[in-house]
């Protein structure tokens, strides 16, 4: 049996999250969300507010997978530079589009108005199709297969409710977490190894955790194939048993 | 007057990462703690548990900037391929050696032993010298200009206390941060980016964010030029208060 894969990329575009300023969350919340449509992440990459090095990493993401979704860049100061350096990347011109610009009005209306700098939130390039933002109006957008949303982690949430029904995803690939209180990796590694080797369609992995409850291991399982996940999920809690520890299945983390 | 840029990139490697299971903390500790040692970081990337892929990224990044630091991949189980796949980026050979299978002998010594699982945290690429590990021992290592780091973060932090004085840094960017509450992005752009097309050696970034007290604006300015910075923190404070707003000076969060 095979599983169709869908593979997509993430660009997290920011000064502030290379200078430590910010912290990231918005590559887990993107994986967790295509994860049930079928699409994984295969990679992501953190770039400065640097046109040329946006466009770069566009062109080779978006060339190597099926999907890229970028975040940040996309607000109406001057470091916001991640929609032009998009057009850039597709060689397309941008410019402030109609619809983009009666949305920002239409928002600013009982504000102080639209000025120069909101409407740089209208540049849209050509070609694409706007990507709806329910948190603060200004939208993102797609262009072929990149999707283009905002930094704020809100946004990004609100914004993925309006990507979803244009992603063509593959298998969904599942996930078996198995925790052994107690247990340490290298009393394991040998016995998880050789259910790797054995497996067709299943990988595995193993992370250790340390707490106030003491220390043991999570030893995932990921599938896109039920049937060898469910015995997959079998040979870790009877692996788990065999190494002395009472196994305990917990929900994702 | 000339600063002398010293920049370097962060590989963080793990399928944990790209499944969402895991929330990455160690590039922002990265950042921060490059940041007094006069380096900056430029770029990062997250990859999966797939060895040519790692080797790939290695070689991408350590030509091209001054440091790369890597995290990830160096424990016990078959999962674990990140010092395989750094010895195949430099071409080099790798086995176990003798002064970190010591360091693992004697840990394990009150355990239950130094297994064949364990003994694969002693395999280090030949020419490497090693990181020391003060929570869990393992050590992690340096290979040019490559530091191979562990993942999980309390290791992380420990590594980087063997890593300070290796690095040759250049000059500090220091960072201001003027907080405007009640202010919009779009009310001070303008002005933000008059500074900015100003500055010689400054660079300003704008930050919005809504919390329960309102929403604001945090406006970041970062040089390596004291007498830079110390003009851009006035201009920011008397941006702020030209907009309407009582600014307020943070330090960075």
């Amino acid at each position: 049996m095979s599983f169709r894969r869908v593979k997509a990329a993430v660009l997290l575009i920011g000064d502030e999250l290379l200078s430590g300023r910010t912290q990231d969350v918005n590559l887990r919340a993107i994986a967790k969300f295509l994860a049930p449509l079928g699409v994984q992440l295969a990679e992501a990459r953190v770039v400065s507010d640097t046109p040329d090095v946006i466009a770069e990493a566009v062109n080779a993401l978006r060339g190597k997978y099926d999907y890229l979704f970028t975040t940040g860049g996309i607000g109406p100061t001057h470091d916001d530079k991640t929609a032009d350096a998009v057009a850039a990347a597709f060689g397309v011109k941008i410019d402030v589009r109609e619809d983009a610009r009666q949305i920002l009005e239409a928002h600013y209306l009982s504000r102080d108005g639209l000025n120069a700098a909101r409407l740089r939130m209208a540049r849209i390039p050509d070609g694409a199709s706007l990507i709806a933002n329910p948190v603060s109006r200004a939208p993102g957008f797609q262009l072929g297969n990149v999707f283009v949303l905002a930094g704020v982690p809100s946004i990004v949430r609100g914004m993925l409710e309006d990507v979803g029904h244009r992603i063509e995803g593959g298998a969904i690939v599942r996930t078996v977490t198995i925790r052994g209180k107690g247990l340490r990796e290298g009393e394991i590694a040998a016995s998880l190894e050789a259910l790797e080797l054995a497996a067709q369609s299943v990988t595995f992995g193993s992370y250790p955790w340390f707490d106030a409850a003491g220390v043991g291991v999570h030893l995932v399982a990921r599938s896109p194939d039920p049937e060898a996940l469910a015995k997959a999920r079998e040979d870790l809690i009877a692996l788990v048993r065999a190494s002395g520890a009472e196994p305990e299945e917990i929900e994702d983390v």
